[in-house]
């Protein structure tokens, strides 16, 4: 054992809009005993993900919502220190639901899953499109986008961990893909680096009438992150039988009101349009199917990521509103212990 | 020829809201002589339909809109009076585009149809069950809904032609049937008549309060006809993986003001609902399919219908508000001239 205290983060107040820090406690506890079938796991790294805003909230999405008074939910990457469970042994580099905090105690239940053995992947990457990240883009776009050769897929938050890879996987399916972000950096890293086919700066521009000027026949998928103005220009701006991936809604996940859904719902229906509710946990049982892929695609330098990794756990809320101002450049991580030599 | 005199309503003005007669001009023509493949239609039965009302808006959704002082677009159901076309003969019934008009030449391109000659159908059902509203519901209910035994079906405007069907064909399907209406008298019908396993009043009734007591697992299926409250009240009652048939909006085609989308659009995403937009005109090559089911479930009893006959061209456009006030009840048709003696 390296420490024998373990920082925790429990969520002490529902935020209302963005977080504040001081809707959370940080506390210091020791470490429980392991009890028969237990195991102890440091965690090295804790995915900040848009959808951690969502679980802080009174109500039940996909998942409860966080309860006051307890570590706050947070997907993390660690390593097992000592284990008296025969499938997870010390040494093992695991992810799932390790929360906000130095350690995590699992009995191996729920979503706790060794990370697969790739060459040359840094850790980090195991949150990131070797994780819930690659496998969101994965099959949010090839299951339910379904893309064909020569359709125009378009993606908001494409500049973000999940779009990002959305629109790589698009380039290599041969579709014609469209990212919208919210700066012009960002927008040349899409065309540049990533090699989109178009980006559309939404803070500087109009998404509606850009959409119509790249994609006059309309658009085939529409990868949704972000809701609001953004997917009401999408939903304007359909191709017959358009498929529409709602993976996210990013700029309501702060609303402190109701908010309408788009204006241009009708549009679904005189496109005959399918919109698709998606969350990746229904697809945890398909994961090495994406991962095979993901990898296969990595390893022959098509698929490129960025990443912000900003060191303390201490950071961990004050860092999550980034996702929600844009100013996060690529998949935001916290890194909470170094990198164990392996 | 019976007459020589074709009367016609030209929409004159788009509507603003409800319609007004004043929106139309109703001329008097001749009907011009028959070229090469052309023949000549009188039309019997005028279909009135909700979806009229947007053919008459300025915007083009499925269809274009119609031309300011051409002759209103409408389904009809005529005799083929005389033909210099081999497919159609003198005396055969037909369904198409008819128009709100007396007489219809045609030369048999777009959408012209013989009707199935089914026993003791009369000629009315073939702009009922044996017409659009029959594939609409069969289509948008066993293509998209995908029913499965026991599970729970809701439907909105479900005493209208279309709902009625829906949940007829529901229940042979062996779902749990849940129709919406707007008055004492419809929803008994559904229940006593229909054997719908439940209605609800939307306009005594909380339907989202409701459709939570009746169904308190959530909506597997929704068949939405009305959007507004109502498809709010239902994306609040979603189960996992619901389906939700986008077939109709008619509480908005009358705005004139832009509408929000639904509020409770985000359970889309958080129950990984599917929204299908539908629109019948993509199922016309599987039209037997439809009518062979359709009519053996009719033969057996298992389907009933009703239909508002009202007299008289002329009254067409004050009859097609009755859609959107909900007065009519069942499925609403003009009379535009007698039956031949078959």
């Amino acid at each position: 054992m390296t420490k024998d205290i373990n920082r925790q983060w429990l969520l002490r107040s529902r935020p209302v809009g963005l977080i504040q820090e001081s809707d959370f406690d940080m506390i210091e506890s020791s470490i429980p005993e392991l009890k028969t079938g237990e195991f102890l796991i440091q965690n090295l790294y804790l995915s900040l993900d848009p959808t951690n805003r969502g679980w802080m909230n009174p109500v039940e999405t996909y998942v409860p919502p966080v309860k006051l008074g307890s570590v706050m939910r947070g997907i993390g990457l660690g390593i097992v220190k000592e284990s008296n469970n025969a499938e997870f042994k010390a040494g093992d580099i695991v992810t799932g639901l390790l929360g906000w905090q130095d350690y995590f105690v699992s009995d191996g239940s729920g979503w706790m899953t060794k990370i697969p053995s790739f060459s040359n992947v840094p850790l980090s990457a195991y949150l990131n499109l070797f994780g819930m990240i690659g496998l969101t883009a994965y099959f949010g776009l090839m299951d339910i986008g379904k893309p064909k050769e020569g359709e125009t897929l378009v993606i908001s938050a494409a500049a973000g961990a999940v779009g990002s890879l959305v629109g790589q996987i698009g380039k290599i399916q041969d579709c014609r893909v469209i990212g919208i972000a919210g700066t012009e950096e960002k927008c040349n890293w899409l065309t540049q680096t990533l090699e989109f086919d178009a980006a559309i700066n939404y803070k500087t521009e109009s998404v509606f009438n850009r959409l119509k000027e790249l994609a006059p026949e309309g658009i085939d998928i529409f990868f949704a992150n972000v809701g609001g103005k953004i997917l009401d220009a999408a939903l304007g701006n359909l191709r017959l039988h358009a498929r529409i991936i709602l993976c996210g809604l990013i700029s309501q996940y702060n609303a402190t009101e109701r908010v309408p859904g788009p204006y241009n719902f009708p549009n679904i229906l005189t496109k005959r349009a399918t919109v698709t509710g998606f969350i990746v946990t229904d697809y945890f049982k398909r994961m090495d199917e994406a991962f095979k892929n993901l990898y296969s695609w990595y390893a022959k330098g098509r698929l490129h990521y960025r990443e912000e990794i900003i060191d303390g756990l201490e950071n961990a809320p004050k860092s999550l509103n980034k996702l929600f101002d844009g100013s996060n450049k690529g998949k935001l991580i916290i890194k909470i212990s170094e990198e164990p030599s392996l």
